[in-house]
């Protein structure tokens, strides 16, 4: 099986034993809702350059997807981004109504921390330090600060120094908690940490300028949601602010960085760089 | 200072340097809306059985007041309860809209694993026990598996067993958490947690009994909400199954069982024993 497959099977038997069958349903289907797994994948490609088993990482991962899930679904209500689908599927009010939507949403946040603090591959230390990374990067400081900010910037011109602050909070912070994370489960000192909450900044800098550049380039069938949604609500992006070849360069200059990175630590044979590769290339 | 300012005053410190200043301002508008701080109250009274200071419970009791918070902010929504007014104040909502707080919820829930986990008066060992504790009391085990079962269970007729399950998860865990809480930073013996367990559920049980009794007694001047909210919903309570006097000896009889286990951890000097009465003679 593979770390993703992993992954995958682990969430889907998360959940027996319910206090609300219901409660459970919807939180399920937004889990196994076909996601890509990215964080995940990006969490145990770091554990690899460190010879880290997979077990050590599986239930850190899992919170980590369990969050980024919780935050899709409270994106696409009705009272936020209001969309009908996600991934090619009816999202999760639009099959279960906004109250279920709202409290699976919570359900998911909450019992990602409970995930980790039983994790007994690691120590109670291990376990607390990831729990405030995790936890600063997706809390008002980090992954909800830079949703409200995204709102509160929406018809506002931006600066490309405002909207880099808006991405590094809303999906960078996540993106960059899969780095310190593997890190911090693989025993690392804080100097090598420090270097890769640096590639997890660019993955997730990365990450967002390719979807800025998706939604212009991409198509419904293969992204599964109306592409050309930020250009009908005349937001501020990568591309708006730099054009289609500038975002692509920027974008360019910054893999390449990064990827130098990665061969300092790795030495240069690391599945990251496969990621990083996949991650440019992706058409959804 | 008493305990109940000091927590008063964190609460209203906490939040400086925002990434967002609007997502600030919701979150602390709820937080400072005058609550009665009845479960960081619960903590310190508990933590003073063993004479422990309330520095050592400062965080924990602010992260379960900040869930606590959250959950109202939640709750109060026009997809669930759809309540203007709560504590006499408007609603997180009507305030600021319904984006804003439902992202002011999603910050205050995790930011209060955040608090826990940067808790410097505690082992990472204690630590992590409180907050396995939390998340189970908080999450789809606990208040929110709760939450959806009262919901699903609105305009049904229930058992009085069945009412019990829902407020046992709805309002119960997380006053349950409180005590159990304290006994992990007083580290108490798990003989001596499984009594504060024990204690903690009777006294979430007489708060909802309570509620239920003030739903019917109550008025808007006293409780800053609608009284009679429940009647006009047709919702199973301890008065619709009881009866009124009913459930009044239900609620005195579970209060002297408290009574005497609260007697036989402490020797019968205990500001725990003026709470539980405070609680049931409460107008609010």
């Amino acid at each position: 099986m593979t770390a993703r497959e992993r992954v995958e099977q682990y969430l889907s038997d998360l959940y027996d034993q319910p206090v609300s069958p219901l409660l459970d349903e919807a939180m399920t289907y937004s889990l196994l809702a076909g996601g890509k797994r990215i964080r995940p994948v990006l969490l145990f490609s770091t554990l690899d350059l460190f010879n880290v088993s997979t077990d050590k990482g599986l239930k850190t991962a899992a919170a980590i997807e369990m969050i980024h899930t919780y935050s899709l679904i409270h994106d696409d209500l009705p009272a936020m981004d209001d969309d009908d689908y996600r991934r090619g599927k009816l999202t999760n009010h639009k099959v279960f109504g906004e109250a279920v939507a709202i409290l699976a949403g919570d359900g998911l946040l909450t019992d990602s921390f409970n995930q980790i603090s039983q994790d007994d591959h690691l120590t109670a230390e291990q376990r607390i330090r990831l729990i405030a990374v995790i936890s600063g990067a997706a809390g008002s400081r980090g992954m909800v600060g830079g949703q409200m900010l995204d709102m509160t910037s929406e018809d506002k011109q931006l600066t490309l120094d405002d909207l880099k602050t808006v991405h590094r909070h809303k999906t960078g912070d996540l993106i960059r908690a899969c780095f310190e994370c593997a890190g911090i489960i693989a025993d690392q000192p804080d100097a090598v940490i420090r270097q890769l909450v640096k590639i997890g900044e660019n993955f997730g800098l990365i990450f967002q300028i390719k979807d800025d550049i998706l939604d212009v380039e991409g198509s419904f069938e293969k992204m599964g949601k109306s592409a050309g949604s930020d250009v009908s609500k005349d937001k501020s992006t990568y591309v708006s602010l730099l054009g289609l070849t500038g975002a692509k360069e920027a974008m360019q200059e910054m893999v390449a960085e990064t990827e130098e990175m990665i061969h300092e630590l790795s030495g240069g044979d690391a599945s990251l760089l496969e990621l990083l590769s996949y991650i440019t290339s992706r058409e959804n």
